[in-house]
């Protein structure tokens, strides 16, 4: 119990130590005893392609979230495989300088299993940090896949972060990142072509019709000479305060917690597949039948999920 | 059934149509009067980075499995989302020629919805063109990512392409993708920089100890000038021989009939989430719970997965 009152009082150690607990799964009831005490951060998401600058965009942008005495938690996602641990090592240590100030606490996630693995536990850590007190919970994400839409799930505000060089504005709407953005980002703003995306990506946004009551902002900034960085912050900030005016946060909020079900259900059902639902020795004489081209795997699948349920309608 | 007639035979426009039903899944039985017919092609994946030459590499390699008269299908997968379709045009164009070969097949396949029904529909129409008499099914995928490594689970060979620049291969090992690979390419190898990556992979591979019977080999091409395109054609063959010789073909298909299986039970459960397992009101009820922090998403889950199935120690 004692953990949990200094972890409560926003103790670093005692948040480090419940966070890798969380991480680590061994103590099943820890989330649970937490969870009553979350729902007070505002979860900020920055995304975008490798090189677009996030870590320069969240060393500048915190400062400003600091203001008026808030906290700011900070979750970086390293979708890196064992092979290639370290290469981001050099923006780790930049943020390094924002992890001594008192009110800031930084947290990087690597993957060691699968990246469903990952983008799930980021989740519940941001619940951790929220229920530790922190006003902003930031979460970076470095890539532009599946695990960013995964993330932005849980996110209120979602920044998209490109460059104007290298195509990755087509990278982007390939991976339907720019589907979850609520602001979009073109850092590295003095480069030549920063213009010509800005416009590539207004006129991209036109042809969306979702999110009509949110006109999202395109906003250029030169990060590591911290231009465009206040407008970025008062654009976050006014993004929030939107939300809650119209009352879309709750629903918003409520959405999120349903997708989140959604996927915790799935997973739970991927993880106990082979362990208790399906019948080993049953299974294995189906593949046979299969292998011999006697019946399709969607023919055994319909069987398990007709044993599977109690409903026999699926 | 004379359209299957017709397929059996091989007859390019019933092809068309077959894959065309079941893409649009309009007909839910045909894929079972297929399956009797498949089991007798080699599946053959090429993947890696957007820009390695993939398109080039199976332009030049297609000729060399055509040899004694073989039948070779194709599958370009374009991950692209409604944005920027047509990007790849170039690609397909110079392909173009190959399509008028008697002998070959292609056929594009791109996303209109999710990644993940495009790679589970990907499959299927690999088994389409396996029924329809083709000896090889090269399938070809666009970018990095979770897409590449589920349709390498339907291929016997996995052929992993990287390019010297761009760091593709640090993109590339951070996806897994190096880890599905049973052939590296470094195609483009003419460049500068194409040794040192040949060196990389080789001390990357090196630290792997899975798949241990299998070296694999690393290759380097010129696909545009069709140098190492006889020996990459040779290992493939090689790869095959070894796999039919050792008896792990039969092992490894029936591993990924397995595989195969449990995603399309997850995806069943998917689709069948909300239409018909979980009670919409008695969710809505609980999420209102949840957002009040009463209860956790955690337990939510838990709750729904208890009921869903009967087997209660799940």
């Amino acid at each position: 119990m004692e953990l949990l009152q200094r972890f409560l009082k926003g103790d670093k150690p005692a948040i480090a130590r419940v966070i890798t607990k969380i991480e680590n799964g061994t103590d099943p009831k820890l989330l649970e005893e937490i969870f009553p005490h979350t729902g007070n951060a505002y979860f900020i998401g920055i995304t975008g392609p490798p090189g677009a600058g996030k870590s320069s965009l969240v060393n500048a942008i915190v400062p400003k979230l600091l203001e008026n005495n808030k906290k700011v938690g900070i979750i970086a996602v390293d979708p890196t495989s064992p092979f290639s641990g370290g290469a981001l090592l050099g923006d780790r240590i930049r943020m390094n300088d924002l992890a001594l100030n008192e009110n800031v606490f930084i947290r990087s996630m690597a993957t060691r299993g699968s990246l469903g693995g990952l983008a799930s536990k980021t989740k519940d850590i941001a619940l951790v940090l929220d229920a530790a007190g922190f006003d902003y919970v930031l979460i970076e994400t470095v890539g532009v896949g599946q695990i960013e839409l995964d993330i932005a799930q849980v996110c209120d505000t979602t920044v998209v972060v490109l460059v104007p060089e290298s195509g990755d504005a087509i990278q982007a709407m390939k991976a339907g990142i720019l589907e979850v953005a609520d602001i979009l980002v073109v850092n590295k703003g003095d480069r030549s072509g920063a213009d010509r995306l800005i416009l590539e990506m207004k006129f991209a946004f036109e042809l969306r019709d979702e999110k009509i009551n949110w006109q999202i902002p395109i906003l250029k900034t030169v990060a590591i000479e911290n231009q465009g960085i206040e407008k970025l912050a008062s654009t976050v900030k006014f993004h929030k305060e939107y939300l809650e005016r119209s009352g879309e946060i709750e629903i918003e909020r409520k959405n999120k917690l349903v997708l989140r079900v959604n996927e915790l259900i799935e997973e739970k059902i991927k993880t106990h597949l082979h362990n208790y639902i399906i019948d080993q020795k049953q299974l294995k004489k189906m593949i046979d039948k299969a292998y011999e081209r006697k019946i399709t795997p969607h023919y055994i699948t319909d069987e398990i999920v007709k044993k599977m349920f109690l409903k026999k309608e699926v």
